[in-house]
């Protein structure tokens, strides 16, 4: 992610208070499970939204024992979100991510994530630009208007991950939270791109020292992320720890993978990146150098961190919305605020429908089988899961538009109150409809692409070498068809299989004897019962 | 412990700088890990040693690099290690404390913790006073002397829990680890009340005072800490979160066990004592109500926290020692500086002395029976593990004797570094020598105490009912032959018995219907087998 590190500092230094807003958010926190669970049947209700409700309330009690001074127990610190708070939500989703779909919708993924999130962003700038000035936000200039783009291009994978299920939609959910990875990343790119370059008069030069400068930082912090991850499974692996403590090696796999996101953040790379390639990586190799007590610790750690963290993120948003100081400013020109919300929010849901239907239209152009094209109802779901924003764009935007977490500018107080009514506003809205929503438009079994009724009804799916990935079981016959076929034959007719099929010939011949990998099912069967 | 806060906020943010240090310190807990497991086999070494030495090292790298200027990469942060690495430490020492021991022994450890520690206290007050005008540190009034005997009164139970094994020296370990958390509270009890009362002249009014703000200091934190554990048993064993999802369930439970501590900590009351208690009633109650991979995640969870926070500490210790701006003060004058850290030690050793030797002498008194004595060697032993001082020494020098983390007076930089002098040479020598000490003083299988063949040899074992924990089991039998004696006739010969006799019932009948407890021997099988 690369953020300015001074900035970063200076908010972390003016934000912080000990002992009275920890113990306040360690009860809210234990209050959002409690609450939570309680809530659990209700189906319109989910934990983030909770939260939310939760943290508004918190909110109003703070502003009302305060008496209207202040609704929050400290500023907003992005040193927090980015450093703390991200990293063991993105490292989980990588941990238990079902690698073979995501593989195979790995081109799909990266045109939503990195052509589309481009599309939004231009959509949301140039927009924001030509509407605003109407408006009398005079003090924005053209680099504030390209920061807008990027802060409000950013999805909220987060959200996503709450909404939609994995089990119950697996096409869906690979594509809409897999696309947020790569989307993070790209959002990110541009947020700095706009930052450091001169942006007036846009030159051919400039796209594409652009493109350059996002590929390098795509495939440098991927790699980082693999590398790390390669080399706890090789570590572990010698060490086996497992004789002496198992605390020790669950304790070096977490430090690891939290060492790979910093490292990226370091050297200025996406830290959400090469953490979530790290958390692919160790869950097909490190995992299984494991005792079988610590792989049970380890899925349940990456959980419960990413549970607390999600929950924590929520919680802070729902305060964070009644801060007062904000709010004083937008009152004396309330029209103003509401036009800016609406406007950036019909901008938001045209630039994803500009880069949405569009791209499914040509993605689903490349591929021959109709049960692989992603249908109309579900570009209109993927549509939809990625309207929500979240802690992304409330970080980014208070990185761009205040300083020491406290904005200078009237028109800077209102694109920080309107971030946060929309994050609101995405959040409650979308959070209460997305769970009906996907439960009409696209029928679990119905989904096209579901890989189980896939692979049990269609006799192809016996010749087609997946990516295995050691936990999922069930396809491992595929290898000795493929090989009566002419390699090459299969590479120009079905090229990501045979990617696949030449990977798992690698993976079992070269990577798993020296990085460790299941071949026995005895630790497949207590995983899958954990 | 209740710090001040003010301080606690200054030093907070006088002392962040987030990314860099924080990739640096993940990294070397990463290679602390890997070489403390390579070198477990060599009787010498622990990882405490293996971390504070590769502190030293990437302290002396830093020196290099930075040419002289600063051995760290930040500021000793009190904040950090009495907010977030402390916690874990005692809710994990608590959590697998063996109840049974711990009560049995508990007049002895509050004797040791309590009235020990005020020996101490009392002998290294008022020799440094003696001693030390005549080094010519002036600047130095009563309050900081005082202020010196509640920090070096303040033992590690950090250090002695890496070099004593409860499952070697059962009733050392209690005694010592027992009485090292009552120490720290003691200890920081007294640091508040030399730095709050004006101690010149002393009153006896002043000494009930002081007594009487103790014990409700301990009573009240001890009770938060009780009452926050059966809250989260009731909670729990209601709500029944195990159908929905284990990560909830272990989330609420560490939040839990962190508020006792924060709740503490914002009262004015030890934190420590009430996250101890709470882990205590924790693995007592609410351990049986989770579902059976959450207690599995739970146990590996605090050791994992507890093992990461422990070696953060040493490392740190290693870093700072080497702290150069301090160590310059002190080059002016080092025969001064080691004359302090050398006076300063010795007063420990004989502080110590005279708290353990006399008091065991008492204590043995009032035990009837040869077997329940506390031996010669083992008085020597329980002398010699406990004059280890660590991070809560350093933390509270560093908030009595430092401004902004940064000292402002020559003497008051000559208590520092003789601090940190005094912590590593006795975390070194005495880390490295407790291990063979232990095993050539106390043979295990010959401690007298020793609860394994204490109660398969004795006869009368039987007819004492022990304080049942639900993990031990074994002593199940023993409800039914007491009651054939008289309550009364008990009470008076066995008090200690009578009281485990009836608190048994009482938890049998009435606290386990509420706040659960285990009464099938599976689920307890599931707990030994991990």
């Amino acid at each position: 992610m690369g953020l300015n590190l001074d900035s970063v500092i200076k908010l972390s230094d003016a934000g912080e208070a000990p002992i009275d807003p920890i113990t306040l958010f360690v009860a809210l926190l234990c209050v959002c499970i409690v609450i939570g669970n309680l809530l659990e049947k209700n189906r319109w209700m989910n934990v983030s939204i909770t939260a939310l409700a939760i943290g508004l309330c918190t909110g109003i009690i703070i502003l009302l024992t305060t008496k209207g001074k202040s609704s929050r127990s400290f500023l907003f610190n992005g040193n927090l979100f980015f450093i703390y708070l991200l990293p063991p939500i993105i490292f989980s989703a990588g941990f238990q991510m079902k690698k073979k779909r995501f593989f195979r919708n790995f081109i799909t993924i990266n045109v939503f994530g990195a052509v589309g999130t481009f599309i939004s962003f231009s959509i949301i700038s140039i927009g924001s630009a030509q509407i605003f000035k109407k408006f009398g936000l005079g003090s924005l200039d053209l680099g504030d208007y390209f920061a807008l783009g990027a802060i409000f291009a950013a999805t909220d994978s987060v959200c996503t991950l709450q909404v939609l299920n994995q089990e119950e939609t697996p096409l869906l959910y690979s594509l809409v939270f897999g696309e947020g990875v790569v989307n993070d990343a790209t959002s990110v790119v541009l947020f700095h791109a706009v930052q450091k370059f001169d942006l007036v008069p846009i030159t051919s030069a400039m796209v594409i020292r652009f493109a350059g400068s996002f590929l390098y930082l795509f495939i440098s912090s991927t790699l980082l992320g693999i590398a790390v991850g390669l080399m706890s499974a090789y570590v572990i692996k010698k060490l086996y720890f497992g004789r002496h403590s198992s605390n020790r090696e669950v304790a070096l796999m977490i430090l690891m993978a939290y060492l790979s996101y910093m490292m990226a953040e370091l050297c200025r790379l996406s830290g959400i990146l090469s953490v979530f390639f790290c958390g692919i990586v160790m869950s097909h190799y490190t995992l299984h150098n494991l005792s079988e007590s610590s792989r049970v610790t380890t899925k349940h750690v990456t959980r419960l961190f990413s549970f607390i963290s999600e929950t924590f993120i929520f919680l802070y948003v729902g305060m964070d919305a009644l801060d007062i100081e904000k709010w004083n400013a937008v009152g004396k020109s309330p029209g103003t605020s509401i036009a800016v919300s609406s406007i950036l929010f019909g901008l938001v849901m045209v630039g994803r429908a500009a880069s949405i239907f569009p791209l499914s239209y040509l993605t689903n152009l490349a591929k021959k089988s109709p049960s692989d094209r992603i249908g109309f109802k579900q570009q209109v779901t993927i549509w939809w899961a990625g309207l929500m924003r979240g802690a992304v764009s409330v970080a980014l935007a208070y990185n761009k538009f205040t300083t020491y977490g406290r904005s200078q500018v009237r028109d800077n107080d209102i694109i920080i109150t309107s971030t946060i009514t929309i994050v609101v506003f995405s959040n409650v809205v979308f959070g209460l409809l997305t769970k009906p929503l996907v439960r009409l438009m696209v029928q679990p079994n119905e989904e096209p692409g579901n890989m189980t009724s896939f692979e049990l009804s269609s006799p192809r799916s016996l010749t087609i070498p997946f990516l295995s990935n050691g936990l999922d079981s069930g396809s491992d016959s595929g290898g000795t068809h493929i090989q009566r076929r002419s390699s090459l034959a299969m590479l120009l007719t079905k090229p990501t299989y045979t990617v696949h099929y030449h990977w798992r010939n690698f993976d079992n011949s070269f990577m798993r004897p020296i990085f460790g990998g299941s071949q026995n099912s005895h630790s497949n069967d207590l995983l899958q019962q954990y």
